[in-house]
């Protein structure tokens, strides 16, 4: 079965080759027996796209920022590697509640 | 026209991820406008291989080593920027002459 493809399209002008290589270092990481490649694609205007073979993952255009590791590591794991732990990524604890207003 | 993939499968048991992250970023910086992509694929068994669209480049296993990579860029460049200068990587002196036996 062929193992799931991971693009990163980052843009050159805005020098974020390093940003889309750490990331594509850590999702090997994480998921060295379930990835069949990470690719880094180089673009320009200010696009970082990451696909899981033709989905969308994150879009920072859409999403109006660069995505956090973690959510992105849980998108992954979602799709490749539903139900296993990210251990920490999976503890982190969600935000806190807004504050009370009352006092 | 589509451009040139290049492939770099590297061993995870070795923990050749950063070799291989960053001779990806390395070619990545040199060729940003000739290449397509870089696609990291993670491996076993001592494989580090390079390869440009269908052709290999390089292989640990043939060459015995891993690549040099100012010799890389030149493999790279020959195929996809005949002529273009590399700048330092070309300026490299080739290595001495045997030294002379006779004194």
């Amino acid at each position: 079965m062929r193992q799931p493809r991971v693009e990163i399209e980052y843009c050159t002008q805005c020098r974020w080759l390093l940003r889309a290589a750490w990331t594509a270092q850590e999702l090997l990481t994480t998921f060295s027996d379930e990835l069949g490649e990470v690719a880094l694609v180089p673009g320009t205007g200010a696009v970082f796209n990451v696909r899981l073979d033709e989905e969308m993952l994150w879009s920072r255009q859409e999403q109006g920022a660069h995505p956090d590791l973690a959510d992105l590591k849980r998108l992954v794991r979602d799709r490749i590697a539903p139900g296993r732990s990210l251990g920490h990524t999976d503890r982190r604890s969600p935000p806190p509640p807004p504050a009370d207003h009352e006092h």
